[in-house]
């Protein structure tokens, strides 16, 4: 197991048996299951960049799977995308079910919180963290997001609406993820806007390949349902830009990520690498 | 309109235009809502219990609201209470529909956070306030009473199960308020531990005089179905020590969050008349 699955593990261990066995297992079921972390490892590597330990940004990194994980079991449920597979997996609500994966979810967003809150940063540090993570989880990021895209889906929409959903619906996390790295570094408010266009450029990049892949992949590659976005007429940046514009849109935009953090030099290499690894992941 | 629901109001017109009117517009009709406000006062109280200024514990007291709005929205889904009426109203769900309450939920969470991030504490006052708060709703407080309620209401349970629901389930949030209004008046730890058992006896009166209002009253006076946790089986204070003895209880615990709070003098008299009311209240 990885550090980060490692430190994942250990926030739900840390909890008192004041937690129900049930909604801990939920939690775990979503919160360890397959996945990427690349919110974790952007935030890692941004604190590495910036001159920081890992360390100092695990807590950090944690919160923001937390988030990311109760967005993705809320979103499953029925009355939202009702999927029934997530990462070759049954999603949650079909594990468990639907009662428990709202709890799930709800108890992972305050357990994030709560996490920075007993982290080892300064009282400063906690403060910028616990506001830059509610403001791009909240109401004006990804919570908007999403609820514009739900109606973008009924209601339909143009390229401007697309940018402005996916800037909130997973831009806004992936910008703070990177910025949560810079802060737990004690980075500079110059630096922390570099990280922050590093964090806009590949998060639009992130939602293309998405995109891309929903097209063009099998279910296989993915474990998840594809295809499903056309079927619902959902707008996507290949169905308004093309397979090939859409394409060059995202090569463009991690060019522009590597090239912000390039003046960092080789501790920011790991953030230009997954930049790149953005656009060529085959799930 | 009472200075409470001003700094709610104008919490949510703070949002910028990130946020969609329909997501501001569906957590204003739930935050706005009629309502006791009991967790907000019970916070301005204790902190002008413990010489502070009401001003100090608004952003606090807007917080509290929040997390207890977004719990209610969450728990009328239909796959945990199932409720079409609440305070005479619609529910979320009803008003707009379930994907919305979701996500009207979700967006208070974390914008009860951010509230208190982007308050006029002192930083080390946040840091304790969100600690604090994220504890109270989460998946050891708040979350884990309502999965552990689920739970015995299809597997039964004794009075030791029931007084440990709603310990978390609205025990946690009581008791964060007025730790929140303490905080907010920069209070001694000495202090603090006062108001938290003055909180813990009224959070558990309050439990009872609800579970009393559901056998005794009607649907006008409560402004939401009544009997229904006979109905469904509920673990109740009534269904397991009977009205009377239920009654007594009650009384008994307020009489010692008076006397605890009793030394504080004058300022104090709030908080021993809150405490009184729980009991005497009709809806």
């Amino acid at each position: 197991m990885g550090h980060i699955d490692q430190a994942l593990e250990g926030s739900l261990a840390g909890l008192t048996p004041s937690c129900p066995d049930r909604l801990r297992e939920a939690m775990r079921y979503s919160l360890l299951g397959p996945g990427k972390r690349l919110r974790p490892v952007l935030c890692l590597f941004a604190c590495e960049a910036l001159g920081g330990t890992k360390d100092f940004a695990m807590p950090s990194a944690v919160a923001l799977e937390m988030i990311h994980c109760y967005s993705l079991i809320h979103d499953d449920l029925p009355a939202m995308d009702d999927d029934d597979l997530r990462r070759g997996r049954p999603t949650c609500h079909i594990q468990f079910d639907e009662a428990t994966a709202i709890l799930a979810g709800d108890g992972l967003q305050a357990l994030a919180f709560q996490t920075i809150a007993t982290s080892g940063l300064s009282a400063s540090q906690k403060v910028s963290s616990l506001l830059v993570l509610a403001r791009a989880a909240g109401p004006e990021g990804m919570v908007a997001g999403q609820m514009d895209d739900l109606w973008a889906e009924s209601h339909g929409g143009d390229g401007r609406l697309l940018e402005s959903i996916h800037a909130r619906k997973t831009g806004a996390m992936i910008r703070g993820s990177v910025e949560l790295g810079g802060i737990a570094a004690g980075a500079s408010d110059r630096d922390l806007q570099v990280l922050r266009q590093y964090g806009d450029a590949i998060g639009i990049a992130f939602q293309i390949a998405d995109d891309l892949l929903d097209v063009e992949s099998t279910a296989e590659n993915t474990g998840k349902r594809t295809g499903k976005d056309q079927e619902r007429g959902k707008l996507t940046y290949p169905s308004i830009y093309g397979v090939e514009d859409s394409r060059a849109k995202a090569r463009e935009l991690v060019q522009k990520a590597v090239r912000l953090v390039e003046p960092y030099g080789a501790v920011a290499v790991p953030l230009q690498l997954l930049a790149k690894y953005i656009i060529d992941r085959s799930h």
